[in-house]
């Protein structure tokens, strides 16, 4: 069974090598997207080299809903694009990935029915193919190496999907069971090693004493100090002191 | 020779099967990057299945830096990222790709060294490699599906380098040598239809003709044409025209 998220339909248009639809699967299948059409792929349907190599996301080789013709595969959708890596002189907007998840994104919150073509390995969608979408898509890659495949082409899609459509953090703080020290837990820290510090002869000559302090303070409250690392900075000075007393 | 633009450096810490280091160098140049390091090769360096996988990205692997451990790959570098799929009980930062490469492209404006690592294709990076790092990078992948292969981490990461580092234009209009029309030539093609309808009966009844004629004018102007556009539909009515003239 499909997922219930409600999401754009990845239409393979005259699939050539069998491998790729199963890669093609796995790539959508990362990012969470699971409607795959497909347009008279060359090797026939079902096929078991796609399989093999869908491992994982093979449901959705299962699932996939077949078509004869392009017309056929996105008939019932209301925003279509085309991926393609090349200029068509036909006038139609070109989106990049991000823009166009964006705005299918905005289209399914609304009700509607998005599909995204992608063309065959070997020359891209036909301009024909082309005619019956809404708007381009074009992955801005290195224009003296333009050279993804289909399977890439669908992984950054989806990718853009899932960030369009889902909350993708932009930076998150794994703790490891610490919290973050507080400011008296880092003040404490400074005066635990000014103090040895001073008794080990560490701030001289005197006059640049009070700079060095200030350093070293500055140091401290400036570091992303958990509680646990606060602990064994402690636990560094104490054993210092103790080697030291030792003798 | 390695391209001029600053960049941070890709580091392959211990991969293990060699095509998926051509792949890597094909991934990277793909978004225009080709500062690539490696660290350990499982089967060795250089090796010729790289060579054969990298294709057209094998300049790539002729200019990489090989070291033997993660210190020395990643020693000149300020800022060091650490690919990772899953929580390393470390407290790190965590990037989204986006992110990590917007602050790369900001601290390499700044004249700073960047590099990002990649882990072995099995298992990932080990946590004294992760310990090396300044911060993570995960990549928001469906939670039920989360296989992304070396290659595909690397292609995500380069996208968004390429994304963070460059000017991607969100929508541009490819034109096809038309220009847009402008208001008159839409206001002309209204009037030509409105008369020529007009005359073939179409706006009835007559109380509901105001409307109607609304109605068309704001279909006309919603659309987004181009002058070729409006030719062509100015020749759609005249065609009507001598087809009903013709008797």
């Amino acid at each position: 069974m499909p997922s219930e998220t409600r999401q754009p339909s990845f239409v393979l248009v005259r699939p050539q090598m069998a491998q790729n639809i199963g890669s093609a699967a796995r790539a959508m299948w990362n990012f969470g997207l699971d409607r795959m059409r497909l347009v008279s792929p060359r090797d026939g349907w079902p096929n078991a080299d796609s399989v093999a190599m869908a491992s994982g996301a093979g449901r959705l080789l299962d699932e996939a809903v077949l078509s004869e013709d392009v017309a056929g595969a996105v008939g019932d959708c209301d925003l279509v694009f085309a991926t393609t890596a090349r200029s068509r002189g036909l006038t139609k907007p070109v989106y990049s990935p991000e823009e166009a998840m964006r705005v299918a994104a905005e289209r399914i919150a609304q009700g509607g029915k998005v599909a995204v073509m992608f063309g065959p390995e070997r020359a891209g969608l036909e301009n024909a193919d082309v005619a019956q979408a809404n708007a381009l898509i074009s992955v801005p890659v290195n224009p003296e190496f333009p050279s993804l495949n289909l399977a890439q082409c669908v992984l950054l899609c989806s990718y853009e999907w899932r960030r369009a459509s889902g909350a993708v953090e932009a930076r998150r703080d794994e703790l490891a069971g610490a919290a973050w020290a507080s400011a008296i837990e880092v003040e404490k820290l400074a005066e635990h090693y000014e103090e040895r510090l001073e008794e080990a002869g560490f701030f001289f000559p005197e006059h640049k004493a009070p700079a060095m302090k200030l350093t070293l303070r500055n140091l401290w409250s400036r570091m992303p100090f958990t509680s646990e690392d606060v602990r064994t900075l402690h636990g560094v000075m104490r054993q210092m002191v103790r080697w030291k007393e030792r003798g």
